[in-house]
């Protein structure tokens, strides 16, 4: 079996779990991380995997045939999938969901002019709850539709809260309250305010000297992150932090329920726990990659969605063992 | 919009359910149903559908885009999906597992050689539930796989139950044991046997002077329906059972557990509540059968399952809608 050779630009969170992931896929090969760092200072785990920069990318001829963009929705994705869908075959894990149709426009007109594919928004939301609400309007064509985050951790509510001035550091929980999913669950078609769905449980390390009662109402009334949301605010020393909240697990649920024109009640329910949002979302990619790099052999070009990737694609295995061991 | 014109093959419980879904489709369209009875004796529930017979299938000029196989998997499918799949595009739900590999073969080469599309095995299980087991193989690619049917009426072992002497009729309920599914969803990878993962409630109406005892006894002993389970009986009138245990309800779970090479623990956990089976199952076999009618109208043909379409083929929006409303 000749491999799919994958480079990963970014060395992040994201990036480290798509080297982990690879590991797991052994028709998929790690052919060198790329940074925007000093390659000299960046360390792999995997012994004979090349550390380059960045810039080498800009060529166009490395190695590779699929590159894996690690970077954040933010800022790196936005400037780097339509640049490098230009050179390569790439795949991103861009979650703004606003943007999402601007930023597929732009990386369809980049590789269709060069010739490559290009898959953005994967990963699990964007992804694959993506695909389990799609799947849902389409079973159930007359109903409605539920998306639950949590239990986990949110990296843009952790960022928001240690951006305020007397926080040393600080992790944000998002939670489902368990009356809301119950609710979906229950075929009823509830309608839900945001406070009614989540609950954001924060646990905070002070700046010494720093005011907690001050602290606690800023963050409660910060808008958008916290003000329409149940807030919990827990004081912790770094310590604490430390020990107790080093990992970033996370996950959610995706309902759909409707009744059928016989006026019979279906649900169907998606759910995810993940001990590892940045693992679970490189293996997601890792997977998606696959399906790039056969796309990309068919002569297929342009950009994609999970929508659009048929789930056969992203097996190690061949159709007829699917279809004998798993159908 | 010219809509999708579709026929159904066979007026029972899963062809009610195709015309009662081609209602919550507004693209789609039922032109006829076809029957092997009198048509005249066949009274379908839409206004302006036409009953044929099933032998106007056979010059292959019906005026429909996709027929809906809708007979049963023992000897209907068996035998009509290979010999329409040579006049028509088709779609079916051929469930007996085993045999899925020699019915794709038969259809592919008659498709392939007829020039139309072909889609098999298409429901809930194989179907939806096959496509979580895909995905869960390909996301955690070491772990372990569960799926557990009901709680729901398997209309199998109802059969089963009936076809005892002194039996004039039964339902059977099969539900997964909760214990078990709470081990499948801790992500420590517990082995059930058969008898741990599911229990069989059996609701029988006795004939005049049969002997229940002798009944239960036989019942429980009955080979790989009831041996291998934990079983309970209960005697019920005709008129309880009527009242009762009329629907046809069902679903079920697909979980799939497993660690990241970085070893966190991931659970995917995918469930259907079903409060008519053959309504759903018939509402997944119309947004099927859509993603059929644009792969024929792409020229594509031969044999296809749940595994090889893409998920967009399914909606009755188009990509730009989707990305922007469900991504």
């Amino acid at each position: 079996m000749s491999k799919t050779r994958i480079g990963i630009l970014g060395y992040g969170n994201l990036g480290r779990g798509v080297e982990l992931a690879i590991r797991q896929n052994e028709d998929m090969e790690l052919v060198a991380v790329y940074t925007r760092r000093d390659p000299a200072t960046v360390t792999v785990e995997t012994p004979g995997v090349a550390v380059r920069s960045a810039e080498q990318l800009e060529a166009g001829n490395e190695p590779i045939d699929v590159l894996i963009l690690c970077g954040g929705s933010a800022t790196d994705l936005p400037a780097q999938t339509p640049v490098f869908a230009g050179k390569y075959n790439v795949i991103d894990s861009f979650d703004t969901h606003h943007n999402i149709p601007q930023h597929f426009e732009r990386v369809d007109e980049a590789a269709c002019a060069a010739g490559t594919v290009g898959l953005i928004s994967c990963g699990w939301d964007p992804g694959l709850f993506s695909l389990n609400r799609l799947f849902g309007n389409c079973f159930i064509p007359e109903g409605s539709d539920y998306t639950f985050w949590g239990r986990g951790v949110s990296q843009g509510h952790s960022d928001a809260l240690r951006r305020i001035e007397g926080v040393a550091d600080a992790r944000q929980y998002t939670v489902p309250v368990e009356a809301a999913l119950e609710g979906a669950r229950s075929g009823t078609h509830p309608n839900f305010t945001t406070r009614e769905m989540h609950t954001r449980e924060c646990w905070v390390v002070l700046e010494e000297g720093a005011d907690p009662a001050k602290i606690e109402a800023e963050i409660k009334a910060m808008p958008n992150y916290f003000d329409e949301y149940d807030v919990t605010v827990n004081f912790i020393s770094q310590e604490e932090l430390d020990r107790d909240h080093a990992e970033l697990p996370h996950g959610g649920f995706v309902l759909r329920s409707g009744d059928t024109a016989g006026g019979h009640t279906s649900v169907i329910e998606y759910s995810l726990k993940l001990g590892s949002n940045p693992e679970f979302t490189a293996s997601v990619l890792v997977a998606y990659a696959r399906a790039v790099a056969r796309l990309a052999a068919e002569g297929q070009k342009g950009a994609y969605t999970v929508f659009d990737i048929a789930p056969a694609y992203l097996s190690i295995h061949d159709g007829a063992y699917l279809r004998s061991h798993l159908l």
